[in-house]
């Protein structure tokens, strides 16, 4: 286990902080790019794509944003420590899975990371708490821009920036907001909701991205296409539809407030209860109780704890994280017990 | 509502003292006693049940046991204080239906009390805290003696004390502890225990005796025949039994201590964490809740508590209990909050 630093360090997003971010978690872009010198990683030979990294490496350790980075090679690290990055959504599962010859590039509180040799050469992220895809849009830019005065883009005139899979071709952006809907889904209003936003051409994922599902009431939701638009009208699409999404969440939160709010409180306290007082707690139901608990804190009711404590327990009880503050591998029952343990620590 | 002055004192066995007093709540014995002078009541008229009532009255105000009792007609009373009555044991549910002609007379701290034309003329109840059924013989053959000085009772030197029912008839003595067995309940071995003091010629009923369900792993056990055996027979019988269950239950906590102390100690550390922070609770919830805190505090696993206040708890979270604290008249709705409302309050 390599990445102690990362543990004490917070990322930024967890802070809580930016517009809305009672709602929205986090406003994430990535963006994948490919250079001409190399093949894409599927078809590059070891060599080539350890001579890819050496490029990489050079190229983002010049960049501002990027100064005080860790760059680590995937196969340097160990089966735990890839679990934490995915924990921490720095790589992907896939990511995590090609062992020689792939890398990451964390930058200071994880705003900036970029993956290497995934399926592009590239996979850039730029991540900031609350509501803010524009912003995220000009650091990403920025650090684009930059990569591309250093390097050169496998880019086409039509087509746009060109990608292994051809579903990134075009911009090769994906934009993704991360929600906390806990009151939808009370409602029983939350599949409505997110029909609609499938219809109008999004994807709904759980906390893990594709493939996972929904727990602890939050999710991520993002775009699907990325070609025959530029960046700005794809963000302008989800930016109106997530701003819709808010609303109705913070309408759901008002009605709750004024028509169920004793159930609200017995819910809250419920849950505040059992994280303060559980000696068994396994991952799903630690991330249930702490979501009903951060509608507590967003609606008032809770004043004790802040939402920032909320979001760091959510990352620090996931199984990886577990493992790396006990500094030891725990197995599933041993997990479910320090996790409660970390979790009544750091609520009392 | 005119029975305050019990609301604000404690009956003796709420102090959760007295041997094995981590298992057996309360011993009880109770006696069945007619005096010659009136028919069985159910065959009497209003005139000479009331009449009853003043030989009666006057009877018992001459005992030392009974100074400073309460003496209450039942048609004096509300429903909410017949209930009450019930939910502190004080009165059967049989007694609360008849209004007119009947009464009860109830001592200081409740030790004793006395229905008054319920089947019989009079029910005498003696209750102590904890496993000391010897005691409570003591005190009901004294009260029994002491009274029988003053009225005739019907006696036949073949069958014994005469009664309305002739389930009661002999001895007229019904023997009953209440026990808590929340380990053999988890243990799953509560009905092979149970079943076996079934087939010994014990009855094991719930909480409010008679054709209720147990809750709270709360558990009523009692003999049948009060024919053909002296007082001393019948409690040696019940005695024996309840020693063993005792044992029984004993090991079982000692075994959950050993092999599954971290399951215990979340068991009770949720159900204390529900206890002081819900806001709506209803008794149902409530007492298995204080069942499972009853076992955390007898098991040393929780230490700010003292049994005493849960055994309070147990009491005053009653329905009728909870109104009369609220002073006025709840719905089961608010019912169900004042009840958390009151537990919070009384366990921080």
């Amino acid at each position: 286990m390599q990445l102690h630093i990362l543990l004490n360090k917070t990322s930024e997003w967890v802070q809580g902080t930016g517009p809305d971010a009672e709602i929205v978690l986090t406003s994430r872009i990535r963006m994948a790019r490919n250079i001409v010198d190399f093949p894409f990683p599927n078809r590059a030979s070891l060599e080539q794509k350890e001579k890819m990294l050496d490029v990489a490496e050079k190229a983002l350790s010049s960049l501002d944003a990027m100064q005080g980075s860790l760059f680590f090679r995937l196969n340097d690290i160990d089966a735990i420590d890839k679990q934490f990055l995915i924990e921490r959504h720095l790589i992907s599962k896939e990511h995590a899975v090609v062992q020689k010859g792939s890398a990451v590039s964390i930058s200071d509180q994880e705003i900036y990371s970029v993956m290497l040799n995934e399926e592009d050469h590239f996979r850039m992220q730029v991540v900031k708490p609350g509501f803010q895809l524009d912003e995220v849009l000009d650091l990403i830019n920025d650090l684009d821009d930059r990569l591309e005065s250093k390097l050169q883009y496998a880019f086409h005139p039509q087509w746009g920036y060109l990608t292994a899979c051809p579903t990134n071709i075009g911009t090769g952006m994906r934009a993704s907001v991360m929600l906390h809907l806990p009151a939808l889904v009370l409602a029983k209003q939350i599949n409505q909701v997110l029909q609609a936003v499938v219809k109008l051409g999004l994807a709904v994922r759980g906390l893990y991205g594709e493939g996972t599902e929904a727990i602890g009431n939050l999710f991520q939701i993002s775009n699907q296409s990325t070609l025959g638009k530029n960046e700005a009208d794809i963000l302008d699409n989800i930016k109106k539809i997530i701003k819709q999404i808010v609303g109705h969440e913070k309408n759901a939160r008002q009605y709750l407030l004024k028509s169920q709010k004793k159930q609200v409180m017995d819910s809250v306290g419920r849950a505040y209860g059992v994280l303060k007082n559980a000696h068994i707690l396994n991952s799903r139901e630690a991330i249930e109780l702490l979501s009903t608990l951060r509608l507590g804190v967003d609606l008032g009711i809770v004043t004790d704890i802040e939402r920032m404590q909320i979001n760091e327990l959510m990352i620090l009880t996931q199984p990886a994280h577990l493992q790396k503050v006990a500094g030891k591998e725990l197995d599933h029952t041993e997990r479910d017990i320090v996790r409660s343990e970390l979790i009544r620590e750091r609520l009392t």
